[in-house]
């Protein structure tokens, strides 16, 4: 039943890809929602007017993003009050948030951001957390049109704190969603180990969604109560769990990879340090990109000219000349080193080839070696990330050291001594 | 003028990103045309019919996408056709190129795939050479209506190869843009510095579009002839360069900043070292995911314990005990220790807190120090990036130091000796 409305000349020009339509038509479905329409249009006075007429004639909902922000070509406030047949009123409390925003930053609020404190006559303003751009709910016809930002941060916080709430209500379906994140096998492989669920648990639809390079499977319950769909959701959600074994990472959509590897290092005291060539970084910034990184990383330390391996991680250049910057020999010796420096409990190492250039016949762009240090020795692991897309080699490169430092944080035996037994 | 219309359940779900809708939108504005509006409809009969009808009424032409297949809530031909008013008609060659293309995969084929071959009487079969679903083209009123798979690549080719040939002469512009990539200015300084171009420009229109944390001016230009709006293009985009100054970093929708800073680095033959802290490898990663980044890239060290900054760096553990490891002078000492250990031409640092906890009153989330280091000596930059959301001031920070670095390659004097003067 509700409508989805994209206002922006960027989208309809296809300068870029429509993410915030399938965000929403997601979040809409998962609660309880059918979409019946998602529209995109450009910047354009007439027609927003008018298809913001057409839709809210048709729809109960719709959420409308884009065409808020503060230069000439944002229309959609103005649009908006022309539909309603209504002038623009300013809102203080807006403006003065604005105002507070931009002197936070150290910077003084523009005349043409002023004008983003302005909402259509009647409108409740919906503030907006993450950005200056507020957003408003407006009454036409039958209808409740809800206006957001384009920016996707901007706007999922938006529905999910103020608009979901809002309409939450108005769903015609009981559903439950449960979303499981998963690493390590491909989309296909993973339908197949899926195969037959949905007929196993009737009610129950699975959706796939690759997010280069993890696939996130959505367990989908439909059902007349709540309750029924919970129970339904859960009993097939163990069964995708039984089934996927150990490539699940975590549950709920906002989870994330670095977050579980986190958790688990966390769990267990355990400390880290990295030493990364051909990620550039990218290990490191995934960790850190989550609050609390600082309690288990000690040292990323990205080595990317042979010099710099031998003087921060004491790798013998003798060895490097024998086997090479990329090899499982200066892997492992970059593992030890990361550790010895840091005294981690953990030390990781990744050295490759990223490409598009530097392969041989013998070392071929996507040869990747990995090494994973720790008080029960060093372990090294050789992979071949096919093809010559070097952000792909790097992002799988990063992800499957991730991964052997979430294997490692797991299984490795507890280094504690253990408790003297109790003398006689 | 034209409409894209995208059909499929999958869609209306949010399980499957429209990129077929931004790419045709891409490739007819490409071509000269306006798209007027980009619809996405769920495999629901009444709603196909109601759309093709209402977008036919105002739109020329028509490019649907989605519902050919073989299964049963495959609805498009069979609503194409009761949207004309004709009945179903079947095509021999049709059926026969898809018996033809199941025998050459070795397999039969099925009724449900029969069904492949039925069209609404009148229209042109338009052939698939690359799947199964042959596409058509319908009649509608004084529209004309399009319709191929939803597989993309299916998609793509059909429509170059079949579609564009039979609509290019309805183009109603030649049109050129210019993208113009930008750091260090809000959306809302931006808009306000290129006040009054379109002006001054007739037939020229500027958009915005922020990729937080990039400002990108796209400069639209359209005449009767191409070389009229190449001119106008040209001549627009000189006057938009002249505003924004330093703050144009590329030009081009592909460009981007690590590559602009790696540009300036490798035409200066200069080599850097990082020494990060807040931002976790984010500066590295940033620079090494462009290709060649070891031409110049030393060692990037990420020390995120103060213990690492001592033992990787150098960094005076009295300094850090007098100043804390966010304090200018730790910045200065870290770049300071980078570009001695590496013997690097740059060395830069970056040490702040990136919260969302850590704050302090004298040193509040958001605060960040940098420091560049080269033969001149060191500078040291303190920035408040406001708010407590940990990506955007790890972004904004790395982003800094990158303008940091951009600037010394741009500006620092040349070290190498001068030539001796001739000898008489």
């Amino acid at each position: 039943m509700p409508a989805i409305l994209s206002i922006g000349t960027e989208l309809t020009r296809g300068e870029l890809v429509n993410t915030n339509a399938t965000w929403l038509a997601e979040r809409l479905t998962a609660n309880g929602f059918e979409v019946a329409a998602i529209e995109t249009i450009p910047d354009v006075r007439a027609t927003i007017v008018e298809t913001l007429w057409r839709l809210a004639a048709r729809h109960r909902v719709v959420v409308c993003t884009g065409g808020l922000g503060p230069t000439s070509d944002d229309l959609t406030t103005a649009c908006a009050a022309e539909a309603a047949g209504v002038p623009l009123t300013r809102h203080e409390p807006s403006l003065e948030a604005i105002r507070r925003r931009f002197a936070s930053l150290g910077r003084e609020m523009t005349p043409s951001n002023a004008k983003q404190a302005d909402f259509p006559q009647g409108a409740d303003v919906l503030p907006n957390p993450v950005g200056t751009a507020p957003g408003f709910q407006l009454a036409l016809g039958g209808s409740r049109l809800f206006f957001t930002p384009g920016v996707p941060t901007e706007m999922k916080r938006m529905f999910d704190e103020q608009i979901l709430p809002r309409i939450a209500h108005l769903a015609t379906n009981d559903t439950v969603q449960h979303h499981l994140k998963t690493f390590g096998q491909t989309e296909s492989r993973v339908g197949e180990l899926l195969a037959g669920v949905e007929e196993a648990f009737p009610g129950v639809t699975i959706g796939y969604r690759a997010h280069f390079p993890e696939i996130e499977v959505k367990v989908h319950a439909r059902a007349r109560a709540k309750t029924d769909a919970q129970a339904l959701a859960d009993a097939a959600t163990g069964e995708v769990r039984r089934r996927l074994g150990g490539f699940v990472y975590g549950e709920g959509a906002a989870d994330s990879f670095p977050a579980a590897v986190g958790r688990a290092l966390r769990k267990r005291g355990l400390t880290l340090g990295i030493a990364e060539s051909c990620t550039g970084g990218l290990v490191g910034h995934l960790l850190t990109s989550i609050a609390g990184s600082s309690e288990f990383l000690l040292l990323d330390a990205v080595t990317y000219s042979n010099t710099s391996k031998s003087t921060v991680l004491g790798v013998d250049p003798e060895l490097i000349r024998a086997h090479g910057a990329v090899s499982a020999e200066c892997a492992a010796a970059m593992a030890q080193g990361v550790r010895r420096v840091t005294g981690a409990d953990v030390g990781v190492a990744i050295t490759g080839i990223a490409g598009p250039t530097g392969g041989t016949d013998d070392k071929p762009v996507g040869l990747v070696y990995f090494a994973l240090s720790s008080a029960d020795g060093v372990a090294v692991d050789e992979r071949h990330f096919g093809g010559a897309d070097r952000q792909r080699v790097q992002t799988l490169a990063a992800w499957t050291a991730l991964a052997l430092v979430l294997e490692a944080a797991r299984t490795l035996p507890d280094t504690k001594p253990a408790a003297a037994p109790p003398r006689e």
